[in-house]
């Protein structure tokens, strides 16, 4: 049973804890359960039942009145509504220590987002192959782009070349961007662009810490 | 030259982009750059160069009158400021797919946040050598924490285990946690809890992505 999303308008946050949601109930599955109801789902997810049971109705009736959901069921709607469902190929554009670290997260690929495309702009570093796959050039992205239907851009690289990496996906017709990096670059009105810097969090951390103990 | 920060009450926001501002004036100090100036710097980390200039006299007066900013001491003075000029010991639970990724990546020990305790609550897994560390029973958190003067938890397990994980941490007396799992934990109100997570970031793009191609 797949179902549409009753409407295109869903918040952000809801979107954020749909994500959730599938982490948390696909770990339900590997441990055997095969139906939930919402309030250990909620439990798990750090949210409240109400809050659960609010969102899901979003894309329509999910769950049993009484019974509960029926864990595969629901997980594969909720990615169909999210539209990942299907393979997401991705380009990571800097090969470093980072880059690195990222292709070797078997995650990706469990989760079937597909890093098909390695870039770097270091001469030493083009025609290497790392974790299975051959670094290209970045000069070469558009054409690797199109040829292999990428949809999802990675920027990896040091801070101070991440705009450049931007520009280099955005000129590829990318719309959809990951920065890894601490650098805040600039791009289109239409593209979507997002965030993960670790050391923002552990610095703040840090400071916080340091705070607390004074 | 080291500054104490004129006030304990910095806006977290501040403090989000002397992250930033690390990275980017790192990435300077290694590509030879001496001086910057606060426009160049704020051109890098994506802000205007008075948001920058503003910031930074949270701090005290770093720069020189139309000069700029000595790189390197610069750097110096927002570490000592956030209080990550010195050694962070960190620990890890969940030695699994992402965990090791998170060991695997040079730029922790690089920006001295030391892993420097590894555990896992899988027989099969404790007493392994993952990356030159030995893999510790969960058990064991609170006497390692202690004898090794570790500050900061990292949460690195499945999902559903991260609620365990991070009374653990708790229990072992850490107070700053960084949650690595898509599954929200609770902690006492004392304890800093951040999250990082990829696929949030992922489903979320791909799903805007799919909104906007209809």
């Amino acid at each position: 049973m797949i179902r549409q999303p009753k409407s295109k308008h869903i918040p952000r946050a809801t979107i954020q804890r749909l994500a959730t949601y599938i982490q948390v109930l696909e770990s339900f599955a590997r441990d055997g359960v095969e139906v939930i109801s919402s309030n250990p789902l909620a439990e798990a997810c750090g949210v409240n039942g109400s809050q659960v049971r609010k969102d899901l109705a979003y894309f329509g009736e999910f769950g049993i009145r009484g019974v509960g959901y029926q864990v595969t069921s629901l997980i594969a709607a909720i990615k169909s509504s999210l539209g990942v469902d299907r393979e997401w190929r991705m380009a990571l554009i800097g090969v470093g220590n980072l880059g690195k670290a990222l292709l070797n997260h078997a995650e990706f690929r469990t989760r079937n987002f597909n890093i098909v495309g390695i870039f770097d702009c270091d001469p030493f570093k083009i025609g290497e192959i790392v974790h299975g796959r051959e670094v290209h050039c970045t000069q070469d992205l558009k054409a690797i782009v199109e040829e292999r239907g990428i949809e999802i851009g990675i920027i990896a690289t040091p801070p101070e070349r991440a705009q450049r990496a931007a520009q280099h996906l955005v000129d590829a017709g990318l719309t959809s961007i990951l920065n890894f990096t601490a650098a805040r670059v600039k791009v289109p009105e239409q593209v979507q662009l997002d965030y993960v810097d670790f050391f923002h969090h552990l610095y703040s951390l840090a400071f916080r810490h340091e705070q607390a103990r004074t």
